[in-house]
């Protein structure tokens, strides 16, 4: 059966070379320090086996027939892209934040449209080289680290005008059977967990840059690649375990592709530098065509906090609370709502697949990134100074301290101090704690920066049909 | 045929009776103070006429399977929800702001749903009025103002706790053969040019209100109506004739009912309180998803406006200028796309008629409604001081002066003095005029205030499954 | 005496040559359209005589020892500072907006400064020019418009690359008794119906502009000079008068400078180029100053009408206005905090003269300027609809419409029909008409635009010392 | 001598008994753990022996005439209060963020305010005793915490009200030698490494709340006190030592009260109802005016990073970045502005202390917790993703990833990859932790929420004015 559960999953990846380094060591992915990112993947494949998931979760390929995860669909029709937008809603805010997986099925449905377009333009087999490792990725249901952010050294600079030329990765060698290919991704979500990595460049690209396009899939554990990698993972808990504590976490990695191999059958662009822009953007599109998903399920968070606060507070009704809440409400759903445009406007494309209509996933990417601190503003506002003052869990523990706690934790006197205490520690730690800090970051930069959405809007709109209104309203001819 | 021209409806409202006073003495519809609105109204009738608009405003009736002007249609699928947003998006904006007619539509589908789901509740025969009554609208091809906002009196007090009774529209008497109303319905655009008047309660009721439920539709003339109007009109010029200054502008009434009278097939509601407040709200939903296509294309004048500035001034690529017009562009597709989803996600109801999703198409005139005075101030920062002191056309007209200010007013020399003119003058009649002003109030309360929409939003949502999501990742058990 | 009444000013205006063109016309100061704006700056002479005001608008020249107005004084102290701004929020408010005669003062005072420098440093004597001027403007009580704004043609060009040298005003000739200059001067608020214009460059020059490097002072109605005007003033009343109606307006010049001959002594600049930018700065820098005086102005209003609104409407407490009322004290406050820093911060310079310091009085005009429409928004959201479609006051006056309008427009009962009508009337004057769409403009272009303010602080700011303080936080060393 | 040095208060603190508890232990001050927070503490005794500092921290004793400590000293002019302004905007960012010795500088102000205004009032000797405790504090240069925010319980109840009366601190027992007092003050930052503890209410009382009523000063190891603590510090480094690892942290406690004795010459306050809304204001007002001098020097950071991270990125002059960077000067500089206003318009009190003007401490507060996120936003859209992603000091230190590592993040070329390590490292630790989520809390609700400013502001305001204002304009008579 070409759906697999997560431990299925893990069993694969526990097995990888230890090409991870944290914390100064070189380690196996069943490292400690991985737990919660590794649950977070796992829960992207047991819930397949979940009835209330199953619909949302579990699609067919439109190669084999047989039924697939969706997080390794290429989406087929408008209602495919409303689906797979619908299951992140539902999936993402169950980790408190970040669902992980939909990277690299973004990438994938990027590669699928691109290797086509190629193909078409030179007479290459892109295309080919895509579907049948495509076949082979829903068959083994993979779980793949999209890799697309170089080093970029000077921001004013091209690849090809840098000092070092490995800023952004190149191609070093072509060979008979493979290519060559040194350098770094950064910021590789994942990288440092899953069975494979795609790899797609980051900017659109000139003639003199073409040795820096390049498209490739490699195990991630392959030879010449190293994973160092950033653990970003809440606060374990003693005795009051919460599932938010289970599942908030994820790892980021520098990888770093030392003179890395990579067979012909898995290099998907290799010079065709006109191709490297249309693949980096197509990719961005789809990847935040997956934020309308996922950041409305965390402003789901963020407002289902601000009401339980203003319950346990004892103001339920607080006008500004309330008016706070709505904003919040206004905010998931005009983001949700760019997602469904994206996705009802999007157009069929050579390979088949569907891509988003450009304007609205990036619209909606754009306003979610402008309000990420808005929302945690929000709650930090309703929540009061508590989450920042909260003695750690080992005092509540403590029975010298524990009853004092208790007492003078008590807001609402319908609510017992044990669930006062939860929520504000699940607030503390979800605000007050390094991963509110990298949330937060994550949630300007994850999938383009709201500077970046601007600039690719202002690329693909139709200003000059609003500048010939103007001149007819105004009584100008041309 | 049922799609009448623009001469023929202007032929039908200037034989009715002069009802309409306008500075201070009751005249006739075809009154020189109301050209400018007549202008708006005619072209929604021949645009049906049109070839390059005739697939957006001409449809069918459901009723007769005739040809009908879209405006005068009641949506049976969420395709032609979507098709009269696009249509009020590529309409509105020719007018430089109100399009109008989209509010008899609006209050139409609204009656529509209500009529149904009263007779269902309670075996009356309000639907079967309505039918009745829209099958002569639209054979008729008629214009209806809308009529909701009542006076409101004391804004904290119910209808039935005013000092004086009048101060929301009520039943003064029940008849054999109809009611009589008494009350005063304010705001109304377009009541004074329109051919009916469509009357709906303006909140939800209690009991103790329920000689305040009544919804109706009259002749803008029967007797007892009184409309006394103010006129919203662009600046006329004398010879520097531009389309803006013909259409932009409107009229709105304190529309006076001193005892009407109103046969029973043309009463929708009396007494049924407990449908006010949905008849009310569905109305609301209704416009604030016309609302979806209207003021983006406002905001499509304001970007094309800037945009042209860019380039008149000689800065077409000045970095601060560009990252403002992309996010008026952010900000018309977010709202698009919210009326887009309004429309996917529309809901069918027992009548057969379909209602946008309420949250959408309320987030998206709320988003709108927060950005009115910003895009008026994006335009004037990018439009610099002219607009405020150009002198006046008569200035530009006389010989002495006119061939200073041509010199004078000369940015990018590649443009001619001419087109400086028009274009500064137009952004002056757009906004440094009272058009601009009422425009600026027209798109905060127009169709529901910010504030209304984040109380419909806040009572129609599932805040509920937000709380249980935190109290599942916080680990709170019920 | 050296301070004189509004009729003694508008006596000596009146006698000017027509050189005024308003409406295709050339006229004398009495016309008829000025009315509005004379009799704003005729209260700035009349208010030396109401004691209540004696004490901010008397002070005594330092040239003379003798009494005059403060609007002609230059700035000894820091006092003398704080004196005009708490000067300026008292009086402008009374005028609905712009107390106008503070342009002149500010001109002066940076003509004082610049004139002490440039001969510091070059060995002229325009200082010398400028105390006699100063000792003359002081013991007339004159009243100046100031004139800085060129033309500017292409915005991405200095003024010796334009096409037209004439887009800056610039120095054509220099004879033996005088200089003869050519151009234009924009957007001169009051020039029209001043005794005199103050003419100062717009911009930092370089070498290769000195040409265009000039400043003086002439008699308003010197031969060459044309004023092309455009008035901008509130509707006129017919019998529901208000001191609003009767103050709020002005009027702004195309000043057209055609061959103007200017005596030396009334030359302040002619060619020192170095001293072009810090004289156009200093004038920003004081009238920037003036600012925090006006505009916090200005938002007393703005929230005293919210809370008359919420007091009329039966709302008083309603608790999201008293909020939104808070937020414009705190606009307000923050303003005039700014030009308190500013004052208390002022430099003295070589001539004795106090200037403000510079980050202060832009960062307030920077908070304004960012703030116009947001108040306009505050006060419509609070006012709902009814200053939109509030009828023509002639049909307030018809007795056939009369008792319907005092009957409908009633909200909270204990307020008359008639206030709650004046309350409406004004705010629909204020803000749905030209004169509102004007003071938009004004509010973000006057005195410099928002963008001005950023750059100006930017150039100014020790952001060195913030950079060393980060790099000391973090370990660098350099 | 009355000025002693940092380790002198060291050897003070770390011989209190062990009635702190951290991680479910009670410990003595000298704990690991407070370690950073004592660094902070140390500098502010410190400062005042290097000499760069000197004429800031050293000031004279109203009371001795000994040279004292600035932060012990009660305000007796506006320059006073200027010069404690400018000196934590000084001291302030040189820890990173919270100075956290004015705190108990405000309450003492404000203690000898209030103290003799319930004298005058009641008779009481409040003052002499609080004079006796200052003179006695200066000479000791003791450092004490403020306490001042109580449990609350239900938010909307008064104390009275509570179902659990110790929900607010309240007085148990008055005996001949004192009083005996229960409760908790929660949020008390300081409080664990203070020699005393300064409690005073948190709200204004009723008569029924006035066993509430109360204030007082008692040694932080007194019986029945426990203060649980939640440390709050930058991760340490192992290499990369950076000023801001040592000292940017602090410690808050629950300060719990079982049953506590205070001799009456300790006691400021017990049963005087009326004054315990003037007392927690006060202390507010001061302490807001505190945060005109903090909030600005925090804001200096971050323009600080924003300006090198445009540097190293290799784009300083980045027309975003460069306008970002000046609306922080803005932002910084209007706060600071308020509290320059607000101390030159300080008001004298009966005591001889200078009161700073409350409409601008407040308005100044106002606005930088309306912007903490937003600053955060800021440094995060100009860093990019790598805070969030840079791997640990270990992985840096660990030879085989240093050299990939030194050349992946490499940006401008003129910046070794120490430096940009350096400023990376730093902002990770500014913006990604515990810390930065911390800090925002405090920037929000330290000194009292924007809401609690709105609410104060509103009350002190002269409102009615402004509408006297606007019924002149309107011609609206009373």
């Amino acid at each position: 059966m070409a759906i697999k559960s997560g431990s299925e999953y893990f069993e694969r990846v526990k097995k990888l070379k230890p090409n991870v380094y944290i914390g100064g060591r070189a380690v196996y992915r069943d490292t400690l320090e991985l737990t919660t990112a590794l649950n977070v993947t796992k829960l992207t494949f047991d819930v397949a086996f979940q009835p209330e998931y199953r619909d949302l979760v579990v699609t067919r390929s439109h190669l084999t027939g047989e039924e697939i995860n969706r997080f390794n669909h290429v989406h087929r029709s408008p209602e495919d892209l409303l689906k797979k937008q619908e299951m992140i809603r539902v999936l993402a805010p169950r980790t408190g934040s970040c669902i992980q997986r939909c990277m690299s099925n973004d990438v994938l449905n990027a590669l699928g449209i691109v290797t086509k377009e190629i193909d078409e333009a030179k007479g290459t087999d892109y295309h080919g080289h895509f579907l049948k490792y495509l076949e082979y990725y829903q068959r083994e249901d993979l779980m793949a680290g999209g890799a697309q952010t170089d080093a970029k050294g000077d921001r004013s600079k091209r690849p090809h005008q840098q000092v070092d030329p490995d800023l952004y990765l190149h191609i070093v060698e072509k060979k008979r059977d493979g290519i060559i290919v040194r350098g770094a991704k950064l910021h590789n979500t994942s990288a440092s967990y899953s069975d494979e990595l795609l790899v797609i460049p980051t900017r659109a690209l000139t003639a003199e840059d073409k040795d820096w396009a390049v498209a490739l899939a490699i195990p991630a554990d392959t030879d010449g690649v190293k994973l160092i990698t950033r653990v970003t993972s809440t606060r374990s808990r003693m005795e009051c375990k919460a599932p938010y504590n289970e599942v908030a976490g994820w790892a980021d990695s520098f990888t770093i592709f030392d003179d890395v191999f990579v067979p012909w059958e898995r290099v998907f662009l290799c010079g065709e530098w006109e191709f490297a822009g249309r693949l980096a953007l197509l990719f961005a599109n789809y990847h935040r065509h997956s934020y309308t998903g996922c950041k409305p399920g965390v402003t789901d968070i963020v407002m289902g906090a601000c009401a339980l606060l203003a319950e346990y507070h004892g103001v339920p009704n607080a006008p500004h609370i309330r008016d706070e809440i709505a904003e919040l409400m206004v905010l998931a759903e005009l983001l949700y709502a760019a997602g469904i445009a994206a996705s009802i406007k999007a157009n069929p494309t050579s390979s088949g697949i569907y891509e988003p209509a450009f304007i609205y996933s990036n619209a909606g990417r754009y306003l979610a990134g402008k309000n990420v601190y808005h929302e945690y503003d929000t709650l930090c506002a309703i929540a009061g100074g508590l989450p920042a003052t909260l003695p750690a869990e080992a005092d509540w523990l403590n029975p010298d301290t524990r009853a004092f706690l208790e007492k003078y934790i008590m807001r609402n006197p319908k609510i017992s101090a044990e669930k006062q205490h939860r929520l504000f520690r699940f607030i503390s730690d979800f605000s007050c704690s390094a991963v509110g800090g990298v949330c937060q970051y994550a949630g300007v930069h994850g999938g383009g920066s709201p500077v970046m959405e601007l600039i690719g809007i202002r690329s693909q709109y139709d200003l000059e049909s609003k500048k010939r209104l103007v001149k007819y309203l105004a009584g100008i001819e041309d």
